[in-house]
């Protein structure tokens, strides 16, 4: 059984036709497990061999292709029925003869929509340059068109139902800082850390568990504070040091991201406490200054004009859209809080602003997953906002 | 710091540069993380973005090519030297107009090298449609060669140091499958067990800790063990139910997956008990009987003839080549335990052998990764071989 009701996937499937006509359009092949998922229930770990859902402008229901193996998987998530589930035979994975898109295209051709206009994901992470190869030689007759992101964008609004898993992800999300910040005292492993975070991700609450974030757990110290995607070592925290804490926490596949700073000694630099106040001061004022009608562009605005009295700056952008994923990645690349972005805040759109100060040899982060609503945003988590001191 | 010698990366390197010569290739792109990491050293969540590793014939090193952001987890990870590593910048980010592909044509151009054979990986996970289009686009004078697998293959055999951290791996996931099989009951709920195998799997031992793995824990029950893929739920377990237990533990990206099945509940059905004992006598004897100079196709033919004894047969390959790698999957994609492959087993290729055997109502695995040895074969971890009864 899917996780939300019928009518759900019904509106998201009506919005995606919308958007499939406008973009000329009239089968979509949508490999990112986040648009399967969207689109269909469909919940598993089997991205790592070739699948997709196809949806046709005139077929009431999308239908799940993946490997026959998964089918009974298929079954258990989705609400799609049997008639639109299809598994490949084994011997279509990891063959440099055959290829699964190979049945895609067949499956396509079979139902007759050979010669129409074959919406590809081109830069979605699953689908492979070969995918894109073997699709093509299986659909002669077809124009390919760029659908890169289309159900993407319809997922930038949530549904009432999708920002309720947000709600539990942030109560997760407080559990899984709490226990980050607890954890870290200098002569504890990075490792070990690390593993206590992963299990308060895991466990969640009493009254619900979470699931596997598309992001692991970063919680870099020392110099390798200035590379931000290294993982962590065994080696023990050390007394008098910086920890970036970039964590998630996740409810049925939907996000809510927390970065903090923490300091473990008894003397941070003046700088760091000065720094700290400087970003949280402009993270509780962009926050309050939210509302929908506003577009993304102008909220990073706010805080770049904030910052620039200290006569800082910050390159990148100041958040993302972020919801519904799988690995690698949690952000949907859709909206973002950057300069020349003209995105439109509208109620139950979802954002990641995550505040990065980085000088020379030290830093401070400090962010916040919310919702806009409508007079203002909302965050998901409530964990306090500041440099945590573990003197 | 690289984490091995130098003579480790340049002794790869010699390798793949063996097999390009043979392919026909000039230059390599390789976008695998797996495969950037095997050349360089490189290791960071860093793969959500498009980033790869160039190796050509005549140029000493490879040339790593990642974010800018990346630049200096590069520095920290590899052993290839500054003027090797190069960052594009943050407007190459998910951009529509721009794409980091373009950034690694230009610099494959700028070395004079575009007008030569380019090799890419087809179908490795992160070479999306579009890096494909856009490298082509900006190397219009080259010529464009399937390279799929090329460094795959020469990381089948691996060299002792590597041996050295899958054994450490092997300690760990000791540890894992102990952790999981003391922590299920009924009516412990499915996130809070895992929550403990994922807390085992970074916390490793007192002398070294773990790595994430490339696929989350699978320890599906009930009616779910028909569908491999689907991950954990927050309901209890129940009584007088099987636990299907796809674990794995992992030490700086080398990986030790293990395979076990529980029975929760007093009176494990004699069908299940039988088959376990089947099973586990198949595994024991397919394992005496491998040794360097055998072809991967009679490693299953030696498990096929066993369980044809019993009345069985089972459809898919047996076993796959694994070691060093990144999500989504621990598997290397080239060599598998299966009819046909005519792979000939030598010394320090390593495998991971997985014996499933599923009914209608019920089913047992059992699973041990292994490596060849000069005479025969040795696992990398010492765990029980049997169906777990939890009475």
């Amino acid at each position: 059984m899917a996780l939300f009701y019928r009518d759900e996937y019904e509106r998201r499937l009506a919005l995606v036709r919308k958007r499939m006509e406008a973009a000329g359009v009239e089968v979509l092949v949508a490999c990112d497990p986040a648009n399967m998922n969207y689109l269909t229930g469909y919940d598993g770990w089997s991205f790592y061999v070739p699948q997709c859902v196809v949806v046709a402008g005139d077929a009431e229901k999308p239908i799940w292709i993946g490997r026959k193996m998964d089918v009974n998987g298929a079954r258990h998530t989705t609400w799609i029925g049997e008639d639109n589930i299809i598994g490949y035979p084994e011997d279509y994975v990891q063959s440099p003869v055959k290829h699964p898109m190979n049945v895609v295209g067949e499956e396509i051709r079979r139902r007759g929509w050979g010669g129409r206009s074959v919406g590809v994901e081109m830069d979605a992470y699953y689908f492979t340059a070969r995918s894109f190869v073997e699709l093509q030689k299986t659909l002669p007759d077809a124009r390919m068109v760029n659908a890169d992101l289309l159900v993407n964008w319809v997922r930038l609004v949530k549904s009432d139902a999708e920002i309720a898993l947000m709600k539990e992800a942030g109560r997760i999300a407080e559990q899984v800082m709490k226990t980050a910040i607890d954890r870290l005292e200098p002569g504890v492993r990075e490792c070990d850390a690390v593993a206590d975070v992963y299990r308060a991700q895991m466990a969640g609450t009493p009254q619900f568990g979470g699931d596997y974030p598309s992001i692991v757990p970063m919680m870099p110290t020392g110099e390798k504070t200035s590379a931000p995607h290294l993982t962590w070592t065994d080696a023990p925290y050390e007394d008098e040091q910086m920890v970036n804490l970039e964590l998630a926490a996740c409810r049925h596949r939907y996000h809510c991201p927390m970065a903090r700073t923490a300091y473990l000694g008894k003397n941070p630099p003046e700088k760091l406490v000065s720094l700290a106040e400087h970003t949280v001061a402009g993270l509780d004022l962009t926050l309050a200054a939210i509302e929908p009608g506003m577009r993304c562009e102008q909220v990073e605005e706010i805080w770049r004009q904030h910052i620039a009295k200290a006569g800082l700056e910050k390159e990148s952008r100041i958040g993302y859209a972020m919801g519904l994923n799988y690995p690698p990645d949690w952000g949907e690349h859709t909206a973002s809080l950057r300069p020349g972005d003209k995105t439109v805040l509208a109620p139950n759109m979802t954002f990641h602003m995550i505040l990065g100060m980085w000088m020379d040899d030290y830093g401070f982060e400090c962010s916040e997953s919310f919702r806009v609503t409508e007079t203002g945003c909302a965050t998901f988590a409530d964990f306090p906002r500041k440099l945590f001191v573990k003197g």
